[in-house]
């Protein structure tokens, strides 16, 4: 069903990576900036992975940034011949990469002036105009210029860097999540039923999942709404909906 | 560095579901199906993740697959309201959807023929010219239009289908990937001696990965060539470049 109704901020992941794109790493990096960005009611409506190719990262994150309100990139921004994230988004944005004097303090002091390799001095270099993303973990900081945050690929730094993301975006209403879990049931028994109450509020969104297992198997109904009185209007009438068909294994549990 | 020189062969991924971009649901499909192509060869080098919006599947599946040998879906093609992918797929190539009569006698014999609601008929229907994509695990197949494989979101259902798809495509020469294992010394460390070798080795893609943890810290160089020849010359070359600026602590480990 896409978006609930009433978003009024969206939002696109760029990640970048060969790691991920060659299956030698799991991304998680999605799935955190996700539930962060929900829980500041910004609506997460895209992603793309993308090689560790410049041409590639301009292309994708010029059309991301065009149609969202705002993108986060992940990974790319360490010191080796691979890390290329901060001359793609200089490139796409049309302006210059200077060395920030801030991370050249930084790392000055992490490494002495005779540790300042030209690998690391790589790690200070900002696109004209950017601002400094705050790293509270390890290592240099993002940036982030215009509407694009620049953070690093290491899931721990990532998900550091990403409460300074927030503060920075103007929010909207929450999205409200409810599950209900149905026993025994495949999706098939109880579409139609389903189908007819999202049919009745197309201010919400409605998702079905299945699920199999050792404990059984049976179908999650998930509920995503910002007004949380409509929200809990429709899990009654769905919960209703379902005795009227004979399901009665229904039962609430925590959204994932 | 992005893709390894001379593949022959290329394929995109694009997830669909709300369930991926809301973050209740930790996508581990972009991985299997890139370790999938990896050991046949075929390169895969982009992923979207769209929600289960008709014109944003539509819009993403076109530019795709026409950018790419091989397009391949995960998610949407279940029972319910928002299981829109087969529309979509559809709508993208132009044609019209029939109930696939296989399926339809699968779905019988599984539901006898009053059990067979409109919402499991959902299940058979097909882009005209599609063929179908087995499935070993549980519930309808896949199927296959154009260079598009359209498969289902749920996990051992999509890694089941997976396998009728890799017979029908034309592969490469498999990449082969290396990885050393540098121990105490972070990326910048190394970065220049990495950079030199990556430099005279064009046809190699060489990223660089940090890590940290219990067992200490350090940095996982990957090596990745389709020149088996190539690969060893390289890795030969690198371990005794890092010698030569003093990095001794370097072994080979399983490429994860």
């Amino acid at each position: 069903m896409g978006r609930p109704g009433g978003g009024a901020t969206s939002a696109a992941v760029l990640i970048i990576g060969d790691e991920i794109l060659s299956g030698r790493t799991q991304d998680t990096n999605l799935r955190d900036i996700a539930k962060y960005l929900a829980a500041r009611g910004v609506d997460l409506l895209e992603a793309r992975t993308v090689p560790d190719v410049l041409e590639e990262i301009v292309a994708a994150l010029n059309a991301l940034r065009s149609r969202y309100d705002y993108v986060i990139t992940t990974g790319g921004i360490g010191p080796t011949h691979d890390d290329i994230t901060a001359d793609a988004v200089a490139a796409a944005f049309g302006v210059e990469l200077v060395e920030h004097p801030e991370i050249i303090a930084m790392l000055e002091s992490r490494w002495g002036e005779g540790g300042l390799t030209s690998a690391r001095r790589r790690m200070a270099r900002v696109p004209v105009g950017g601002e400094l993303v705050k790293n509270p973990v390890a290592g240099p900081p993002g940036f982030t210029i215009g509407n694009v945050f620049v953070l690093a690929g290491v899931p721990q730094i990532m998900r550091g860097m990403l409460e300074d993301v927030g503060p920075r975006m103007k929010g909207g209403a929450v999205v409200v999540s409810r599950t209900l879990r149905v026993e025994g049931h495949g999706e098939g028994a109880i579409a139609d039923t389903f189908e007819r109450i999202a049919n009745t509020h197309p201010e919400m969104s409605l998702g079905s999942y299945p699920f199999y297992g050792e404990g059984g198997f049976g179908t999650n109904l998930v509920l995503r709404g910002r007004d949380p009185a409509e929200v809990e209007r429709t899990l009654g009438e769905l919960v209703e909906a379902l005795k009227g068909v004979g399901v009665e294994s229904v039962r609430e549990v925590p959204t994932a």
